[in-house]
């Protein structure tokens, strides 16, 4: 569709334009930013309710702060769209979450504007917090620092230990809690409830500034009760003034709540905060997908759709798309359930991610199972430890990135304990568009070190299935099962079910020139270069190790035996994983070979698509074909 | 000294027999178990305070609860020594934190009645939701589970994720909240302060009663104010109910406080909240080292006291202690303020451990620069990736082992803004007494596998010196220096600052038998071994290689060109780090030699001294010898 008429966001390529537009046109700002957004990511994919959500708190903080010199962290960076267009990517705009475009979160490298690379929960008011602590330090006493955070991402614990601590420091730090009872799914937990009692019971500080009042009156009245009252009044006054909130119970000053799609008041609200030192949180209550409705309607979808009609809000599918070949998450969903049906040991365990790991299949066939721990990744792996010590059999799904945030838990409370949780990693490897933050590329190095544990990675949807069923027999103690985000190729994935002997690769093809070891479904791009090698009339021979640890010891001796060059393939990071785990078993049996790595190179990998991620990384069809052609040549030089 | 006479704790070995005690006796029962661990912590050192602080609780629990059918978990653990004679281990006391002794924390594989192995912060009412959550779906309605935390593991964000999380499960759960405002040193924070404020401000629940019966009051009194206080009464009804307390904010029921001191009281009272169903918390208050004077005074001293005259509390001194050699620590600790000095850019970072850190130094001198956050990894990494991000160098210490907790945070928060964070690693590698939950073994690996990190380790005092003043210079990115639990060997530490080129090491010995390789102050004990080595007439090199990223390629190259032999030689998990990374940087290169790679091996370490553990895992000088007699003599075969 044409592109709407702009007349004020046209004139508008940083804060400093904006500064310039009377308060009178704000909210037509406002609609304009918010049909860019809308038209924009209708035709290129991405986040999207959160954006449409604080559109009116973007524009209201930059016409308010001084930045860049004034420090705004979004926390997540999902909503960070309009804070993009309005600091100088505007006509970049159409570039966002591409390769080589811009990233599709704040990050520090792309702007001044984006205070603090993010991309994972929870971070902002401990980033926050050290730039305010920072500015207190250089004595930069007009330097503001704000951090924007949703209600979802305050539930994880670091939001609540930067909280903890900012108290005690009393530097000049506002926190906005934007308030839209959401995380990507509906947002869970005690503070949810929380915050949805203060908004419902009427204005919180109305509330507050009537019994103020009340007890003023109070004084003036009734002789009879004023002994009883004295000795109350004290502590009603602290009740009410100190422990009357959860964040002035942690010395927070607390504001709102707001309604932060009126652009004219958050600019009055801002500015006055502007005025009050010390940390701060104004409770801001916005609609994720606001202005959009369909958006408003079905908060999940929306919340990074397919491509759209941006008038409509028809989804347009994707022609290419099989729609009976599963993603790899569906087949996680469905074959979980399948098991819990006949193994009532088993539950399932999502920090925050129902949709995203179809952990939401199980919570909404056995809802008393099934449990959406909020965004609290630590939480549901001790949680998981727990119902383990207790014999239950926990499927933890959660996105190898995110597993990075409980890898103590990991360590410490399931694999110490040698309890039975299984770790279904989703988003394992090079996840595509979510860019740096977001690839699952450690967890192979990263678990390896880790006593007791079982890893492992299908090749594809069946062994996905059979894995979950060898997972769940009891006693195999911490096990890992890794997939990637996206699909495999098999249509016909839901056969009857086969254990997978633990520590057991497999010889997928034989052949005398060269060895390929690989782990997980990135062997199907080994695959395919095989055939096209074989077709030059190479005979590679293919190994797919399926368990990393315990890796399969006979299966190796059958290979070094057989052949001097190896190509190890693995989509994770090349230091550590697989491919180091060949060279300390080459070490041990005093095999000498000559191994080429392929992986994920010590360096960020920023966003596009997997298959361009894959080839600048060198583990695509053609890079491994370029690879095998190479080591040969060398060969028989 | 001899042991007092105990005729009561004498017949006590299990709960059981507890039970079979008056309600009347349990005071001298108490009496008797203070007075045992007293006698058992001068002669064996350990931890001290926190279990003299909960001797009453622990004796209350087991009279009360069903252990260990019903599920105990004390949260980190030091508090449990009374729990431990309490449960079978009395006799075997003596032995604690010994090496093949008893484990000095709740450990599952060692007791029934540790429902949950235990060590490090705020894993308790995680892991007591999982065991609650498993009881309510086994349909085990009698089975009881209580949590026992520290107001200093109530600031982790892991324990507010699971009070967040509990409150929508609605499980059967009791926390106890042992409130001594303490952690190992003094508690901080907003949450800490508030505790204060209830405990002071009179007790909470009177202040409530008494706003309850003053608005009954107020009903049948003055019409005029009648209307007002309609509007007002549903508020401040919602306010006290709801909202007039933290915990409660959370769903959770709050009861207290009460006196943790007072046995036949907390029997009662936990008697009583048997019949209460649902998530609740008792806030209990204790003091830390109650019963010993010494202790009383000074909390922070006697959390882990060395040995002392039981009935003086005079500390005993060790006579083999050299004391002009530093701990590491306080080289560190020194160190920083001398750089602090000069450097304005520099603060100090400590997730409660200012003491275990020496940070305490720079905290008294600049305490405008020096945080204690509190227990709090995560926000310690992302406080300090904030203030550098505003160009300060924040110099964080944390333990390797607690490092874990904030992996996500180190990758996320700090490597990938590539902003200048110095992490000093310390108790990096077997730490002796503390045992599996407490060694720092896999920082080696799961740094390795981060982009952007420079990951050090000093040989000595002066080396560990001159690697922060290296580390300060700023553009440095993240750049982590890793130093073991312990003293070096040098006397004369002060030497001038020297900067040590990065990615850069040092060939200590000439050799051409075979070379070591090693990283960091073990690298001692193979100097050792080689003083031997060469009385028999061999020639072993050695390279201490200081950085294990980025790697000495040029040394290393100079050492595949001169050796066929090597042995690596590192305080850390033999998975993954510096043999790992010398068996790739040979597979890169196209080198064959022979590599033993020394380490800990992959399985868990228990506790004894680091001399014996570094015996048990092969890597002290003894066991050097031997694995170097052995290579060469397969060399000459």
């Amino acid at each position: 569709m044409a592109k709407s008429e702009k007349p004020l966001l046209d004139q508008i390529n940083f804060p400093s334009d904006l500064k310039k537009v009377s308060e009178d046109d704000l909210i037509q700002v406002c609609t304009e930013l918010r049909q860019e957004i809308i038209e924009q990511v209708s035709c290129n994919p991405g986040h999207f309710g959160a954006s449409l959500g604080v559109v009116e708190l973007s524009v209201a903080l930059h016409y308010v702060l001084n930045t860049p010199y004034d420090n705004l962290i979004w926390d997540v960076g999902h909503q960070a769209y309009g804070h993009k267009i309005l600091t100088g990517r505007k006509d970049l705009f159409h570039t966002n979450r591409q390769y080589k475009g811009i990233s599709g979160f704040p990050n520090r490298g792309e702007s001044e504007y984006d205070a603090f690379t993010v991309g994972h929960s929870s971070t902002s008011i401990s980033a926050a917090l050290g730039m305010a602590v920072s500015a207190q330090l250089s004595d930069e006493k007009d330097r503001k620092t704000v951090a924007v955070i949703g209600d979802g991402s305050m539930t994880a614990g670091l939001a609540f230990e930067g909280l903890n601590n900012a108290a005690t420091n009393n530097a000049d730090l506002l926190v906005i809690l934007n308030d839209n009872n959401m995380a990507i799914d509906p947002n869970v937990g005690g503070l949810s409830e929380y915050l949805l009692d203060i908004t419902t019971s009427q204005t919180y500080n109305k509330v507050k500034n009537d019994v103020w009042r009340f007890l003023g009156k109070f004084n003036r009245v009734n002789p009879n009760t004023q002994k009883l009252f004295q000795k109350v009044e004290h502590g009603i006054k602290t009740i009410l003034l100190k422990q009357s909130n959860l964040f002035e119970a942690l010395n927070f000053r607390y504001f709102g709540p707001v309604d932060g799609h009126n652009v004219n008041h958050m600019v009055k609200v801002l500015s006055d905060l502007q005025k009050i030192p010390g940390p701060k949180i104004l409770h801001c209550i916005t609609k994720k997908g606001k202005g959009f409705e369909p958006a408003e309607l079905n908060q999940t979808y929306w919340h990074a759709p397919a491509k759209f009609d941006a008038s409509t809000g028809e989804i347009l599918k994707k022609e290419s798309d099989s729609p009976k070949i599963p993603k790899f998450q569906e087949v996680f969903g469905n074959t979980l359930v399948e098991l819990a049906e006949k193994n009532d040991k088993i539950v399932g365990i999502t920090p925050a991610m129902p949709t995203g790991s179809s952990l939401n299949i199980m919570m909404e066939k056995m809802p008393d199972r099934a449990f959406d721990v909020g965004i609290a990744e630590q939480h549901a792996v001790t949680f998981a430890g727990g119902l383990a010590a207790n014999g239950k059999i926990p499927f933890c799904a959660i996105y190898s990135s995110f597993m990075q945030r409980a890898y103590d838990q990991v360590i410490h409370d399931v694999a110490l304990q040698n309890v039975d949780v299984v770790f279904c990693l989703d988003r394992g490897g090079l996840v595509g568009a979510d860019g740096a933050t977001h690839h699952g590329v450690y967890d192979l190095a990263f678990f390896r070190c880790i006593p007791n544990m079982t890893i492992s990675s299908p090749l594809d949807a069946i062994e996905l299935r059979n894995l979950m069923f060898t997972a769940q027999q009891g006693n195999m103690g911490p096990f890992s099962i890794r997939y990637p985000r996206g699909k495999g190729r098999i249509i016909d994935w839901q056969k009857p079910f086969e254990i997978l002997p633990v520590g057991k690769g497999q010889k997928l093809r034989d052949g005398k020139d060269l060895a390929i070891l690989s782990i997980g479904p990135i062997g199907m791009q080994a695959s395919d270069a095989i055939d096209e090698l074989e077709k030059e009339g190479h005979s590679i021979a293919h190994y797919d190790m399926r368990f990393l640890k315990p890796i399969d010891k006979e299966l190796l001796h059958e290979v070094f035996t057989k052949h001097k060059q190896i190509i190890t393939i693995e989509d994770g990071c090349i230091i550590g994983g697989l491919g180091s785990a060949i060279l300390e078993f080459m070490s041990e049996h005093d095999y000498y070979a000559k191994v080429k790595r392929l992986g994920v190179p010590d360096k960020w990998v920023e966003q596009g698509t997997q298959q361009e991620l894959y080839r600048e990384c060198g583990y695509d069809k053609n890079g491994i074909v370029k690879t095998v052609v190479a080591a040969l040549s060398k060969q028989i030089n």
